[in-house]
């Protein structure tokens, strides 16, 4: 977040670019959607790079590979340059090995072990700023920071309701609630998840097989890999044991430990799907850093709401979410709401006149 | 929707600037909203005139009033004019005893004791078209519609809920789910409803005012008349019975019957605030002709849901809607949705290649 040159338009713009090519990249897998691009003295594009998973070259490595002689360029990246040797060599080496002037980026590295790469640079001579768009990289990178900060998988909570918060009829049946649009949407987001979280509750009842398919039923390319809260056994013949990627059954519903195990196998998007106990132990455990709610033009009433017990028993209690984004999926409303920073709704400025006149 | 020249611009805008007349008319009481615009022969608007509630002029007389001759002029009009004699005469005589030489008009009267307007003009020689932007015309009489076709009130059911559905935390506090942008909007469309409908339940355990107030507390003009379902006589000392608008105590539980009651004293318009009893009833009654759900941004989970059992057990027997509307207000949403003509959602091409296998 500081020194170097004043921030114009063709760097923002550069930095716009190089998000898009972050964008590119696996939301999966343990590491972060990086992009970088290089401009000229002149501000002129000369190469673009993006990081393209694990084990693959970094998002400045690959631009870098692009260009014959890189000195006196200045390297626009979405995220500060590693200083971390792993699979592959830091990055913050690699620009100062390559000449580079200056190097311009979002947000700073929050890893303990790859940070440091901006002081680096600067001992090598290179101009470096940090924080541009640093919001847009934010909110692109908001999983493998929260995952990285907390050393836990980030965690999406997803349940699919009528208005009236129902997940099932009476009976139990629940085909369909949501439309084909709603249900293709949720192939999509298993996909760019790293794990997916049933109870045993479900397994037994609906044996399902929470692969990620596309609308012709095709697997698509990436699998999220199948975890199991829980301590009954899944069933031999149960479905989830022919998923392509395999399956986690944890053997127990301890949240923080079962999270935990997840993080230490490199899972860092957990995606968990129900049913309405497991995702009310996760809300209520304060556990979920997104919150997915399909809403069905439909009311069922009755018994078989899509959530449980939450633990609040008065309204100073409840989980205050922030409304992020509503979409119109076909007939149906998808809501993405967060945790929300704000304690008490009483305290925004109510000016009714009559408490407890309504 | 006959005869007559062909529909030009000038004519749809006409019936455009027609039917906003026709909204700066209440939208409460017996008669529906009806707007006027007189043109002559170059299209030109020379009158315009709406209609400001029962007993005052109809909007063609209003119309007719302002002109010294409207011989020749074309009438364009929301509402096929009508052919009875109520508070005021018959427009679609005035409109012949003033020399109009054509009507356009968007909506057949569906009234039978004020219909035959058109063939009246016809057979007084007079050119006559029905029809355009019937659609509008539809939508912005939709109650009036709805109350004259199935000879009982419009009835709108409105509840708040957090997003899981429920209305109030477990130990009964609700205070407030929703924040002031959307308690603001409750108490403007109580003042659009002529009557607001409770159950004893709510004036036992709320004790509410059910009034429409402004933004700092104050009355609106038009209060609606509270109206309360169930058995249990209303408390002597209940804030209702200081209500502006009087009350109405059923002293039953009969929808239809209540229903009736409320048709034969020209009520229109009924807004059913609840609580879950009263909504549920006339959700499961199939009476429900409008739904306003008031999305709160926050799971509240536990035994307090908004709505209760719809006797629907089984998937085929839910309640389907059609989601005509979503706004935001404050941090909540409105959701506005209507009964569906759909019957069932499995049949809307359904590609999900493993039934069962969710």
């Amino acid at each position: 977040m500081t020194s170097g040159a004043p921030i114009d338009e063709t760097i923002v713009s550069a930095m716009r670019r190089a998000l898009s090519l972050a964008e590119r990249g696996p939301a999966v897998g343990d590491n972060p959607q990086v992009g970088c691009v290089l401009l000229d003295a002149a501000g002129t594009v000369v190469a673009e790079g993006w990081h393209r998973g694990a084990g693959t070259a970094h998002a400045e490595v690959d631009a870098l590979a692009q260009v014959d002689s890189a000195t006196g360029l200045t390297a626009v990246v979405t995220l500060e340059p590693c200083n971390h040797t792993g699979r592959t060599g830091p990055c913050a080496q690699a620009l100062i090995d390559a000449g580079v002037a200056r190097v311009v980026y979002a947000l700073d590295d929050p890893n303990p072990v790859a940070g440091g790469g901006a002081d680096r640079l600067r001992a090598a001579g290179i101009a470096v700023q940090g924080g541009v768009l640093a919001a847009e990289a934010d909110e692109l990178l908001r999983p493998w920071l929260t995952s990285v900060r907390l050393g836990r998988p980030f965690v999406t909570v997803k349940w699919a309701s009528s208005l009236d918060g129902r997940a099932a009829a009476a009976d139990g049946t629940s085909q369909w609630i949501t439309g084909t649009a709603a249900r293709q949407r949720v192939h999509e987001q298993r996909a760019a998840h790293d794990a997916i979280a049933v109870g045993t509750g479900t397994v037994l009842a609906d044996d399902p097989t929470l692969t990620a398919r596309g609308d012709g039923g095709e697997l698509l390319p990436h699998q999220p890999i199948p975890v199991v809260f829980g301590t009954t056994p899944v069933p031999a013949d149960a479905r989830l044991r022919q998923h392509p990627a395999g399956l986690i059954e944890l053997g127990h519903r301890d949240l923080d430990a079962g999270l935990q195990h997840l993080a230490e196998r490199g899972i860092r998007r957990l995606y968990v799907e129900g049913g309405p106990t497991l995702a009310s132990a996760f809300l209520r455990a304060g556990l979920a850093d997104e919150v997915l709610v399909y809403l069905a033009p439909m009311l069922i009433g009755g018994p078989k709401v899509a959530l449980d017990d939450l633990g609040a028993t008065t309204m100073s209690e409840v989980h205050r979410l922030r409304i992020h984004r509503v979409e119109t999926l076909g007939d149906d409303l998808l809501v993405v709401a967060r945790p929300s920073i704000n304690t008490s709704r009483a305290d925004a400025g109510d000016t009714s006149p009559t408490p407890g006149g309504h």
